[in-house]
């Protein structure tokens, strides 16, 4: 199984742990260190061998920092882990704190006066360094960058760190080959005036050397850096113990793979050249390195950001394999909840592990996508929910219970929300799921002119919620990976303001919301690709649009009809007749016959 | 009559003038000088003393610039004025150059190698002065600041400057007496660390003490500025023919009324003091004359265009009785085009007339608030169309009649367009109508959270265009003043990115629209007012959402009803109900029958 149900954290690791940084830190001459959640990549899902401020506090939240002081700690998390923190970090070693208002930095202006405080340079951003220095300077403390990270040091029994295997990934899937994504990226960044650009993103690295890695949980990641320059050639840097002949010839001549140990040298041998890098996700460590070479720095958002958006056509149709796969995994798990989990004696961690078998047994499954969110009754309500021996709930009858998952395939990566009834549903969960759904289509439906970028439409997944004074804490959509990041931006749909207009082969969720605290929650989740530009009969103006790839029945038994335009009907009709002729003929027996009951005509 | 169909530019003028501008700038030692559209207040109608643009080349369209050389000049205009522009300037005297694309800068590093410059420097804003500066450095030329504008030596017969008298504004309609504007705005200004600040926008002038003027068309905009210290005693800049001894003592203790050519000592005077100044309105002048002075200079929005925008009770109850008067005005036209105006007849400018006589007759209008655009036809799809002899069109049968309009009232601002159908209109017509109608409904339902932005809402008007591959290239909402400008921010309802959240009072139009080059223009406007946060039965977030302020029938014979959702024509029949409560009664005889008719349920 993927999916791992125990909760690592706890205060008992604070108890251990913080000694042993503050003797470790006592040994080096400082008075303190500041630890981010973050590890070196960004990763969403951190490896545990870099989960340093799981180790030093016990807190597993996803986002989150530490500052540790001679006499005093801190731990700062967002509002969304108020209760977790508390649970799992031990208040007597570390003061609760907000990482939004003020975050360390604050902290430092408060308490460091005289302290000299160590940072990580390879886990802080040159923004949030500079934010803490000009905190450390009004304090009067002294902020110091430390190599090795003495948290490693300190570590006994720490998890080695991931070597797994990078593979090729077949232009099959990837529809390009390396060579030329590397030459028109190479020339995009000498047409922007830099000789080269530096890749840190692990997810740009496996895009632009159609790579696939298994260092990170969830997502196919190579860990790994790149140099890239405007002639196309690159450097990558690997540990040798993920590289295999194979690889090194699929990688050809104008890669050369270096070992990670040799990049401080690379970026020295820069000197007097123009080089591109991204501040949002190269950390202060590259920033030294390159001014202290002597290179000329150019800001700019990573290059393959928006070429890895677009998909092109072949990862297009991979996408929908992979969804048309993936949709008769769920449509079977939907049967099974619509029958053998209405007893109200399954739980959500069975529920969980019941959907990964069926995925499992497509024999096409390379993992989870992210860990499934199973929430059922008053769970479904807590929107980062994540299942826990500790948490687990019973889907219990009259109730709804709420599946959010994804699967991670060679073609493709899906992420799919459903939400059904356990029993009897009320007519409140009906009205909201109906709201729900009336946002979910609008927002499938709409066609819109180029140029036009989330958060222009993001309120049409949300007017018929507001209509009745509901609303939902989260953003509409995100983009996704092609077997890559399930949350892939530069693009978005949410309230926020995003400057990256939507373009033809971006695959985005469609995921409105809605949760009474305490009682239910309530999502449907489907992702769509933009499609291009196509003149509309009778129209002026070619419009963009969204095909849906996602593939499984929407809760007929949730939907008050009349709340329904005719349009809304005559879409709901048409994706179902759609999940009908692609999942149905997958499907056999009783799942068979009950698909086509609940994809039928309302 | 307010509305002057005549075209006061024309080529003749460049002709004339160009050689005398040029005459000038020799005396001076000069080699070129910028002429902008703007005069020193940003004022959409520029007074014709001060519109030097129009006495220099002949044109008369609301954006431009010109640049006179020794040996050739130029002109720049935006899109909506490539035809005008030929027609009006001569092309042997000034080139034709886009504005958008470069404007005086480029022309500048392009052309003006060795030349020395004049500009106003009152009349450029410092951010366009920054650019001049560098092109003229990239270029070699020198810019220099020449006051006064040698434009205005050279002007024979130049219309004299205005001086109409200042008035107080009631408190009746104000809602606040200017002390305790001046008080609040004051604190509002220390607690953003300043000692003062400078008001020179014309309308925030008018908001703040409570005053109106005459020295503009279409607005009751007094043309001075102000100095609001944080204690909230002003200076008040207003030429003494102005300032009636009513004036004197209704603006009381705490207002130092002032002569215009004591500003720059007053600005001298702010020695040392942090000084608040916005540079999208204030010009370069300010900035140098404050820099001068020794001032510490505090670049930030108007502290009174937030507050001028949030209509208080008294204000927005003034802005419903001042359109239930003018939607019986409208009503009553209205009636007249179904009528007498139908016979193919009828041209733009009478059609215009008769609107203005209807006005006229409230017995209470003050101006129009702009003027009227009035497009039968093809005349109809030019967005910024407005009616000269030149142009003067029939409203023939068979077409649509475009009328966007509005009036000045003491207790109000009003802007309304309807689209009328002359004879029969086709079904694409009446499908482009119906869908402009949904787009207007939909923002006209909508309900939203605090913290929305106009962005937000935009495509709600848009969307069912859309549909059909269709768009309109202008925003759907501008905020409007009380008994002030008709175009007023800082909110807006439009595509690109507003950053102000829409607030309780504020006003707004809502008029999406559609436009068929050579065919005919559709657009529906009505203004409506944000109300504060209700709660909504069942709901539980308290939302804001529109009261519509409009009151005029829209046209049911251009509505194709299958094409409206339940709510829609829920909607469109308690508008119509509405008109028919509030303006039925102000009509009387065959035009209120046809009101009943017009306002029936469909």
């Amino acid at each position: 199984m993927f999916q791992n149900y125990s909760d690592p954290g706890g205060p008992e690791l604070g108890r251990k742990h913080l000694p042993l940084l503050r003797k470790a830190l006592t040994r080096m001459g400082l008075d303190g260190m500041i630890v981010p959640h973050e590890d070196e990549w960004q990763n969403e899902y951190v490896p545990a061998a870099y989960d340093r401020l799981a180790w030093l506090t016990g807190f597993t939240g996803s986002a989150g920092a530490a500052i540790v002081l001679k006499e005093e700690a801190a731990i700062f998390t967002d509002g969304r882990y108020t209760l977790q923190v508390r649970a799992q970090v031990d208040g007597k070693l570390f003061s609760y704190r907000d990482l939004v208002e003020g975050g360390p930095a604050a902290y430092i202006r408060e308490r460091g006066a005289g302290a000299t405080i160590g940072y990580d340079p390879k886990l802080v951003s040159p923004d949030s360094l500079d934010r803490l220095k000009s905190a450390a300077e009004a304090a009067g403390a002294k902020l110091t960058p430390v190599a090795p990270n003495p948290i490693d040091a300190a570590w006994a029994n720490r998890p080695p760190v991931p070597l797994a295997r990078v593979e090729p990934h077949e232009t099959a899937f990837t529809g390009e080959d390396a060579a030329s994504k590397r030459r028109r990226i190479g020339e995009a960044i000498g047409a922007d005036g830099a000789d080269a650009a530096i890749i840190t993103s692990p997810a740009s690295l496996a895009w632009l050397f159609n790579i696939r890695g298994g260092d990170v949980a969830r997502s196919p990641l190579p860990l790994g850096e790149a140099v890239l320059r405007a002639d196309g050639r690159a450097d990558l840097f690997l540990a040798p113990e993920k590289v295999t002949p194979e690889l090194r010839t699929f990688l050809g001549n104008e890669v050369a793979l270096r070992r990670p140990e040799d990049l401080p040298e690379a970026l020295a041998s820069l000197k007097g050249q123009r080089v591109r890098l991204d501040p949002a996700s190269a950390s202060a460590w590259y920033f030294e390195a390159l001014e202290n070479a002597g290179a000329q720095i150019r800001r700019a958002v990573d290059p393959v950001v928006l070429p890895r958006a677009k998909k092109n056509a072949a990862e297009v149709q991979g996408a929908r394999d992979a969804h048309a796969r993936d949709g008769a995994a769920v449509s079977n798990y939907l049967h099974w909840l619509a029958t053998d989990a209405q007893t109200g004696k399954v739980d959500e961690i069975s529920a969980c592990k019941r959907l990964e078998e069926f995925r499992v047994e497509t024999g096409a499954l390379k993992d989870l996508s992210f860990d499934s969110i199973s929430g059922a009754g008053p769970n479904g309500a807590i929107v980062h929910y994540r299942v826990s021996t500790k948490t687990n709930r019973k889907l219990g009858r009259g109730s709804l219970f709420l599946i959010d998952s994804g699967g991670q395939y060679k073609d493709g990566t899906t992420d799919i929300t459903r939400t059904v009834a356990i029993g009897r549903a009320s007519r409140e969960m009906k009205d909201r799921f109906t709201r729900v759904l009336k946002g979910h289509i609008a927002l499938a439906r709409v066609r819109f002119p180029a140029g036009t970028t989330g958060h222009q439409l993001d309120a049409l997944a949300r007017m018929s919620l507001w209509e009745a004074g509901l609303d939902y804490d989260h953003g509409t959509g995100h983009g996704v990976g092609s077997y890559l990041g399930v949350h892939e931006g530069p693009h978005r749909i949410a309230k926020a303001v995003n400057t990256v207009a939507l373009e033809p082969g971006m695959i985005v969720s469609n995921e409105p919301g809605y949760y009474k605290t305490g009682g239910y929650g309530i999502r449907i989740e489907n992702l769509q690709v933009v499609t291009p530009a196509a003149p509309i009969e009778g129209g002026e103006r070619p419009m963009l649009g969204f095909e849906t790839l996602t593939l499984a029945p929407i809760a007929r038994d949730l939907i008050l009809k009349p709340l329904l335009t005719k349009a809304e009907l005559d879409w709901l009709n048409a994706y179902h007749a759609r999940v009908w002729d692609v999942v149905g003929p997958q499907l056999s027996g009783a799942a068979k016959a009950w698909l086509e009951q609940a994809t039928a005509k309302i």
